[in-house]
C-alpha cells in the first residue's frame, strides 16, 4: 500500500535524503535517479523507497526533493551506501545536480498505517 | 541550510508523514497544513520541518507527499500527536483529504550534509 513492503514489521531503517537541485544536467539527473532505484532493489535489505519532488510546501520546506528508502538493518544501510555504481552517482550529485543535501539514517521505532479502502489506522 | 535547525546532532528523532491524496477539499488541506506547521514549530522540542508534494519520481514512488518533522525526543513526537488541534486535523485527514497514509517514527542515528556553497559533505 506504501513503498514499504508488505507484512514489515519495525524496527527497520530508513534513510531520508532530502536535496535541493541545482538544475544542472537533469535528464542525466533522472535517468541515474531511476537506475539507482532499480539497482537498490537489488540489494540485500532492501524495503522499498518513496519519493516525491516539488516546489516546497511550507515556508522553511524549502528543499527540492525528499527520497526515504527503508532497510532491513543499518548494515544494509552500509552496504547499499559502498555499492561502485551508488558512489559514482552521488560523487556526480556533489559535483553537478545538487546545491545542497542532506541524509539521515534513521531506525524506525513505531509506525501507523491508514488506508480508506481498507481499514482504520493500524497503530503498530 | 535545510529544515532541520543547526547545530542539531544525533541522536533526534524524525517523523516521516507520507500521504497520498484523495484531492477532495484542497484548499482546506492546505490552510491546514500551514496552520499545522505554524503550530509544530512552537511545541517543545520541535526541531524543524521538510515537505514535498510531488507525482511519484520512481515506479514504486506512489505517494504524493512526504513530510519529515523533526523532534529533540520521543516524548517531544507524543506529545505533539496529542495536542488538540492536531487530533483534529489528523481525524479531518482521514475523513476527507487522505486516500492513505503512513507515519514513522524513527531515532536519527546519524547524518550527512553537503553544501555546494559551504564545505564538503560533513559525516558526523
Amino acid at each position: 500500500m506504501n513503498g514499504l513492503l508488505p507484512n514489515t514489521n519495525p524496527p527497520y531503517y530508513a534513510v531520508i535524503f532530502t536535496s535541493r537541485h541545482t538544475g544542472a544536467d537533469q535528464d542525466e539527473y533522472r535517468a541515474t535517479a531511476r537506475h539507482m532505484d532499480d539497482l537498490a532493489r537489488q540489494q540485500p535489505g532492501y524495503l522499498g523507497i518513496n519519493s516525491t519532488t516539488s516546489a516546497p510546501l511550507s515556508e522553511t520546506g524549502e528543499w527540492a526533493t525528499i527520497t526515504v528508502s527503508y532497510w532491513r538493518a543499518e548494515e544494509d544501510v552500509r552496504n547499499w551506501k559502498q555499492v561502485v555504481a551508488h558512489r559514482a552517482a552521488q560523487r556526480r550529485g556533489r559535483e553537478t545536480w545538487y546545491a545542497r543535501y542532506a541524509t539521515q539514517v534513521c531506525c524506525v521505532e513505531r509506525h501507523y498505517q491508514f488506508d480508506r479502502e481498507g481499514q482504520e489506522a493500524v497503530i503498530v
